[in-house]
């Protein structure tokens, strides 16, 4: 942490500041500027609000500077993590592709989906079994009834099941049906869900919250990893912003940012990014173009007949096209990538 | 639901989606116009997806109208709502204050305080027992240990207990142990909790979420209402944008909307919506002179001590002050607000 | 400026850092500390582009600490600055308002609006001869023929005129005819007309950007005064938020910022700020009540037949009214204000 | 334009608004739903502001529904524009790609990024001249001096010369000195001179505001087109946002909308919509990516030594490495794109 002094402070209030830094144990370091003092604090300071000394006579200006975050930090664990869901490897030179209906319906529209993922070659099916729905009056989900056609799905078709949990007890039903557990952008700051996925044994996709800064989703994780478990998906899907032609704004910047603080693997999902079925494809290539380690997408076979979120819904043979479009701008980056260890 | 067709519409495009329109069984109203036609839809359209009529062909627009939200809404009820919290009402002529420090850390500190509130005639105390907290290693909270200093601040000042509750088990104590539930700005679209406190028998005090739009904010009331619990009040406490001056930006114009569109009773909480203790008695005042139903507020007797959020906290001189300050401005606006019964 | 360097950052890495600092002719200040070193620069280093370093081996951060305008800055400037004009005095504790409609039309209309204005004893009016917008299909403005329409204002009511200043032209003519120089929010970072703005002899009404950080609200203000007029008044008329409730999002806890960082006097619009004309009046008493040093409105005797923005412009009696709240307002706030020195 | 009624709205009430609408010149039409009655409006209503009827007694909600803009629509011109900078075609099937320093600094200088650009096979050569500078005190461009030198680049090596105009009198020098006017993204809705571009006979590279919209964009391209000139490229360059991340968020959803709803090419510029060099070439990548015709970037020899946006030049080997990269991008997507015709 430093503290910068008013050009006009007093002997007397900077002695007063470094008084106060030692009487809460830590160390000041005193810089003498020309035009002001500056007085830099060391000791592990992550945990002191920068506004406490705001206020003292003579203080100008108090900056943080140490990171609040640690497990989830590329300083505490330089070489990148790689999350296995079942066989698939998620933060590998490989691509990761994720999809499949937003929710689950009907056991035929589910395997309908799972038929068109799987002959994709994609290793990953999503679909919710719980929906977190602005509207109590919109359709919430099949809950349990969803988990086991999910677990058919992984049955027939090998494919591994990643699915959203809302709370304590749909989470503990996630961790016995699904081999991924999605904590979705409104509950990145749910602190009491991410303990409980931090206490499975399942990997967690968690997603950005619609506000959320970079240090809010990093520390997000750390709730997860300080609880023991390490294997941590991020995943971008939209930020808030004033801009109004998307539903959400996708915000690709933030993949190489995550690549050079933190060594977890990021997604995005262009499908809630943009809400628009016809930006789905442009932005998951965008996405993968950037370097993020994969993407998540929606697939309906029906998508006006969809329950929820039909409209962001990429018909089947959008999604051959998408999958094939995404693995030749993979293998045009890869190399560099390869290279520079994604930083 | 209005539907524009491109100029270029051809007769066969129109009739396509009026077909559609009748297929899930709502009304269509055709609009020939100048330049376009439009296609007006009636009928309960609050559950169709805008968007699933935009990629029919000679599509150029289509717009929602109907509001999604019922029980919260002044078309429904036109009277205010009055909230009673034990003998305190909310959402009167009267001024609401509620005040304390941001978390219950020891019975003394709490006392100090709770003594310097009663002694400014606030009739409503509000402390942390369960603390959301950015950092998994920032102080989370006394939880139930908190929760009986509460109970015996109520006995021996008469104050009535506003706490957070962050979950299932939280929120079971708080609803018993305390007189009003409050849910979190991270909590407002974690909607299990919502249901949960729409099934207990308190007031709520909802906080709308970082970056919620007046209507996610009125739905996730409409969440707590649909159960039954209709003893709602919401809270501004300020939004994420590109300002870096204040932590918040606190957006009061919000308090004339709601009051515009629904009948529940609004507070602002200039405390963390400016995350600065010289800035919570100026939008303190700002607030109640735009019309809001009160304010909460965060005091503390030694903030450089306190375990979280001391920055944004008064002393309890300024307290006593402010409360000065707010009375005599809302002398000033209550009249013109009886008037026009805040609408 | 302060570099922190990585943990593992070698002696080699720091020492290079340090040579850096010293080529370019700033003093570097090592501070070792607890997990890694610190390295403090001082000079005038407002001037530096912090990330000039951000990439040097080992370092991890680079943080700015001065601040990059000197003049507006209440650390150059203890005291308020008074801005005169004409009769008027801004940024007293005089309470002040300007008002009028958005765009002069006719001779007429906009003597009906002095003659309420002036019948209200507000001594500035406000009207616009050249008017910004969106759309190159909308009303311009009346241009030479507004402003001598608000000439005649001045001759028969006495009224003080602001009005807005485009371009080079538009300048010199509002500064020949007017008695206080506008510059709106969209030319807030057009740094010629500053400049030009700079260079005349009238007080200048400077509106913050839509989205502009109080930095560069504080920096646009530099650049007039840096030409050698120093009668400047800051204005905040909304930010771009995701909130829709309103148009923009009045940000007023700007007021006290400013208040705090600069000697400048600083005026809110609310009828800009909301966009709607039944929240003008709420925002301008929480305007007041915030401590700005007054505010500038919209009126309009016959809104519904307005060129531009008759939604938002107050009736004559809604004016009336209005003035009457916020001189209570003010009286309530003005003893703890004076005793603050706004600060 | 849609108007809805509220449930209880009286017969009176509806009649009053079906005159008003009348009165204006524009034709209602009543559509009576199962809860409310509501009003379409039928003329060119570009022009009326919905607020106009927001107040009518009964009136729930007015929605605009036609477009403001014009010449720029895709409605009006389906075919894409193709821009034509001397030799080089910007909204073809080929990739677009201008480089270049942020500031002409010196003679050399220039050159030898040019010779760089050149090398690179690209034909549009961006630099400074005149700089829009936050502060007074940083650097400002040498102006025409700066506009010879850019003509020497183009005799020495046949670069097409594209740089920024601030005002009016940069304009008409930039006019003859260059072969493409850019408009900032500060200046934007500067409508003086955008209406000045507009009647040039130079193509206009015009920047996307820091805050506005698809639409607002899209009409401030229409000030310029409505003036005569129809050589317009649009320019995605990063919006604020909470974001802290990044210097802006680089919104490249925008890509896909103008392509949708505009004839007009659209390129991405990373180097200011991120701010951070090794953040440029993953942008761009991005940007070729989801569809743009095009991106924009700083290169320099020297960065460290740069006057001006050092920080986020890219090296002459970087700018070789992402042309690269960006070609064998462009030949995946561009099957797609022409099947498609961008939308």
């Amino acid at each position: 942490m430093l503290i910068t002094m008013h050009p006009q402070a007093t002997q007397e209030e900077i002695k007063e500041v470094v008084k106060q830094i030692e009487s809460i144990g830590f160390k000041p370091h005193l810089i003498p500027g020309a035009q002001r003092t500056a007085i830099g604090i060391t000791g592990n300071t992550g945990t002191i609000d920068p506004v406490t000394f705001e206020y003292l006579p003579g203080v100008s200006d108090v900056i943080r500077v140490s990171k609040p975050y640690k497990l989830v930090s590329r300083e505490v664990k330089p070489e990148n993590t790689v999350v296995k869901v079942g066989s698939v490897s998620i933060g590998t030179d490989d691509l990761t592709i994720i999809a499949g209906p937003c929710s689950v319906e009907t056991l035929e529209q589910t395997m309908a989906v799972a038929e068109v993922v799987h002959s994709c070659g994609i290793g990953l099916f999503r679909a919710g079994a719980y929906k977190p729905r602005t509207s109590p009056y919109a359709f919430q989900g099949l809950g349990l009834e969803a988990l086991k056609i999910l677990a058919e799905v992984r049955d027939r078709y090998g494919l591994q099941i990643v699915t959203e949990a809302l709370d304590e007890k749909s989470l503990e039903l996630v961790e016995k049906y699904a081999d991924m557990i999605q904590i979705g952008a409104r509950n990145m700051q749910n602190f009491s869900l991410l303990r409980q996925a931090g206490q499975t044994k399942k990997p967690v996709l968690l997603k950005r919250g619609m506000s959320a800064t970079l240090e809010e989703l990093l520390l997000a994780a750390e709730y997860i990893l300080s609880e023991g478990n390490y294997q941590v998906v991020l995943c971008e899907r939209g930020v808030r912003t004033f801009a109004d032609h998307t539903r959400n704004t996708l915000d690709l910047s933030i993949v190489p940012s995550v690549h050079r603080l933190s060594h977890l693997p990021i997604l995005v999902d262009p499908s809630h990014g943009t809400g628009r079925r016809e930006k789905v494809i442009p932005m998951a290539r965008a996405a993968v173009a950037v370097g993020a380690d994969g993407v998540i997408v929606e697939v309906h076979c029906q998508p006006e007949k969809a329950l929820s979120d039909g409209p962001q819904a990429l018909l089947p043979d959008m999604l051959v096209d998408m999958v094939d479009q995404l693995r030749q701008i993979h293998a045009v980056i890869h190399k560099e990538r390869s290279k520079t260890q994604k930083v």
